[in-house]
């Protein structure tokens, strides 16, 4: 059942399999084809990988543009800066040191304000100590003679570098100082052994210095110009956006414990959105400390009670960790007594989602600014909610009653659908757990609103006046 | 009643009281006066929040030593590389650009051997990388004649810094190549701006890259010889020392909970210590990025599976909310009633001790790296005390006999010392939902075990042999 056939000079080996296909038999692959064949796959493994990457990249970039902008922006700074170089009479203006300007750009431009601003202040600031210290003692090592000149110089870099170095450890200096720090250490050092090679200390000093405040004033002029990032108005988002993410996450939750159906995959990611609010602690602090060297901007003054906006994450976390207990509450609830589930679902629902509606409506307040009247009126719609749940509670008893001793032929009947209205207390405390869970986030979430409170009085936003929204007001339309 | 005293020359006038007793009558202070006293209460303050520095720095260094020896570790880099400016010879050798390996120097050492070696490799494989390609361009672009040359660097600087400043954005870069990143588009610009002027440009880039290869080295040679630091080991030290805390947090608050004396103060502390676990997450993810470069170490080999660290410590912190939701139970312990929990005491302290056990357990496992056979039985320990618990939960409805309708009467009773164990709803269940929380982390921290597991499968450490420990078996002693 074998074919030779030939095409274009090459023999080819055909096997005819008895079903009636046909098969092209492959001679055994020689070194040389199997070298080729293992680098072809090497190099697609590696294109793909890099495609993916790409691919990755692509989605970055379309999700957010903002990011896109900043790698513009940096492009453009540095470009800016290169022409300092490319253009003779610049060139000859700043001299060698040109390159000085270059690095500041690199080092200091961040993708928010005020990272840039926090970098640009602390550079300056460590730079300018460092250079009149290390002047300083380069005079006195100087008077000193030649014999102690190395000695005293080596002395002072070994004990300020280690200080400096040290009160990066402290905590205070870490949020505020610990880039200028760094600089300091830097600067002292270069300047304490420049200066006992170049004679012109003072002059390169002074070029050094000008062509670190050239770069620095470029990014911050870049960085505030140009589709600004500020990192206080990004904090602000991202705890509205938290606050939205948790009064989703909590009426998902609720709603799911009492639903019927077991459509649980399209709630699964909703349900866990309150992960964000546990995970977002750092990058909180960090868009804090940078967001206080930002000038006034948007609605923000200049000292805006950034700290404050911690605070309300913190309390908001010790609300997601109530969550997170709730769901496990979640994957147990057939353990729950189904009939208790059904009677306890509407006064649950009720308080969950008046809680979820208090925490929305700050998430608005904050958006515009200004603090409703309307919070009141839904932390007692929850309060009444709340006492409503527990008298539900309190009726619960009603709900069982077992005779000592007959307790065991009731956990039998388990299985059978019951008549009346008798549940067997292994069922009954699953359910409570959830309501008093539930009770338990209703009440902590006072926390939260206590938290915001705060930073409205401390912000100095406006307070709607409750006289304002009264319903039965008429309204008087003001033409012209 | 006025008197004039005169002591040593000064008049001094004091006023006598109806009462008996004296007063001396102040001159009314002039201008300099108060401008002394206002610079002086300042100079006091300045004075009194240095000192209060440097007692905060002292408790630092005194808590934690090592942090001193990195400083003076830091130190003595520098001074070593100061050297090279000293020594006439050594100066000769290397040029003018010396000052890369100061700066090499002061930016690359970090605090850990991982974060110092990070950035040693980063900006080793950046500053070649972007070296090569630099001096690759240059050489396109003087081909290309004078018109063309600045356009073609222009652009080159242009596309390359935003793309690399847009690869910093992605997490796997991030995580592994941030600092690359940054000096990749440092050196290219540096290089590209200065090929356009300085003509020995080979030459230039030898003279940095060498100088540059010595600050690293010096760096990574002060780092891992001197006192190292490692960030693997502080990685596996939190996580022991977070299990230990949980053990101790979980053991205090259900201890708290039954206890009746009211002395709650003095146990605050050990009962807040699951707060460290919640708050870990972004110091162990830094500490698991950075000891991914590290050599082999102490009993670790070089790629430890050091990301399993990271699962054990999500699992914990799982438990950890948990816990975070039984104090506010502790809170409100008052509410529940004293007869029940007078009896599920016993049983939910076994249920907390075991689990708490189980932790000690993993943590001395750890810190020995064998894996004992103690915590399977231990993990069977845990498990039947939650099944007596649960039985106990289920016969509380033969404490709970309530006639409906008599529910009433029942809870105005409630002042009245109870005879006998007849017990309202509403005093069962914050009961109830504690002894659940309780349930749930015992529950949860089947989680923690399992990643231990894991890490110690993945990390190949002993596992002791269960027959070894074999109670009834004869121990043969084996003399010399």
């Amino acid at each position: 059942m074998n074919a030779i056939s030939t095409a274009a000079g090459a023999t080819e080996w055909r096997i005819r399999m008895s079903d009636g296909s046909s098969a092209i038999l492959v001679p055994e692959s020689s070194v040389i084809t199997r070298i080729y064949i293992s680098v072809k796959s090497f190099f697609k493994t590696i294109i793909l990988v890099f495609w993916r990457f790409l691919e990755k990249a692509w989605n970055i970039g379309m999700n957010e543009p903002r990011k896109v902008i900043h790698c513009i922006k940096v492009g453009i700074a540095l470009s800016f800066v290169s022409l300092f170089y490319y253009m003779k009479p610049l060139y000859e203006g700043v001299g060698g040191t040109a390159m000085w300007a270059v690095l500041t750009v690199v080092v200091v431009f961040e993708y928010t304000v005020g990272a840039t601003l926090y970098k640009c202040l602390n550079r300056a600031t460590g730079t300018f100590l460092a250079g009149f210290l290390a002047i300083g003692i380069h005079w006195i090592a100087n008077q000193s003679g030649k014999r102690f000149e190395p000695i005293i110089m080596g002395a002072s870099i070994f004990i300020l570098a280690s200080a400096a170095t040290f009160s990066r450890f402290i905590p205070a200096v870490k949020a505020r100082f610990d880039y200028g720090a760094m600089i300091f250490i830097l600067t002292f050092t270069l300047v304490s052994i420049s200066g006992y090679r170049v004679e012109n200390l003072l002059n390169m000093a002074h070029e050094r210095a000008s062509t670190i405040i050239i770069g620095a004033s470029l990014c911050v002029i870049t960085s505030i110009l140009i589709f600004p990032i500020w990192a206080g108005e990004e904090l602000h988002k991202l705890v509205i956006s938290n606050l939205e993410k948790q009064a989703e996450s909590l009426d998902c939750c609720v709603a799911e414990y009492f639903s019927v159906t077991e459509d649980t995959k399209t709630n699964t990611k909703k349900m866990l959105a309150f992960k964000c609010v546990l995970n977002s602690k750092a990058s909180e602090e960090t868009m804090a400390n940078f967001a206080r060297w930002e000038p006034a901007h948007g609605n923000f003054n200049f000292q805006h009670p950034w700290k404050y906006y911690l605070k309300i994450s913190a309390s908001m976390r010790s609300c997601a960790c109530c969550i997170e207990s709730l769901t496990s509450c979640i994957n147990q609830k057939d353990q729950a007594s189904e009939f208790l589930r059904k009677q306890l679902s509407n006064t649950c629902q009720q308080v969950s989602s008046s809680t979820a509606e208090i925490l929305k409506e700050l998430a608005l307040n904050m958006k515009t600014m200004r603090k409703s009247s309307r919070i009141d009126i839904l932390i007692q719609e929850k309060n009444s909610a709340i006492q409503e749940l527990e008298t539900q509670l309190k009726e619960v008893s009603g709900l069982l009653i077992v005779p000592k001793g007959a307790k065991n032929d009731k956990e039998e009947e388990k299985p059978v659908v019951r008549t009346g209205n008798v549940i067997p207390m292994v069922e009954i405390i699953p359910a409570a757990t959830f309501a008093s869970l539930v009770i338990e986030i209703a009440t902590r979430i006072e926390g939260v609103v206590d938290a915001v409170e705060e930073l409205f009085k401390m912000a100095k936003f406006k307070i709607e006046d409750a006289e304002m929204i009264k319903p039965n007001q008429p309204v008087i339309k003001i033409i012209n």
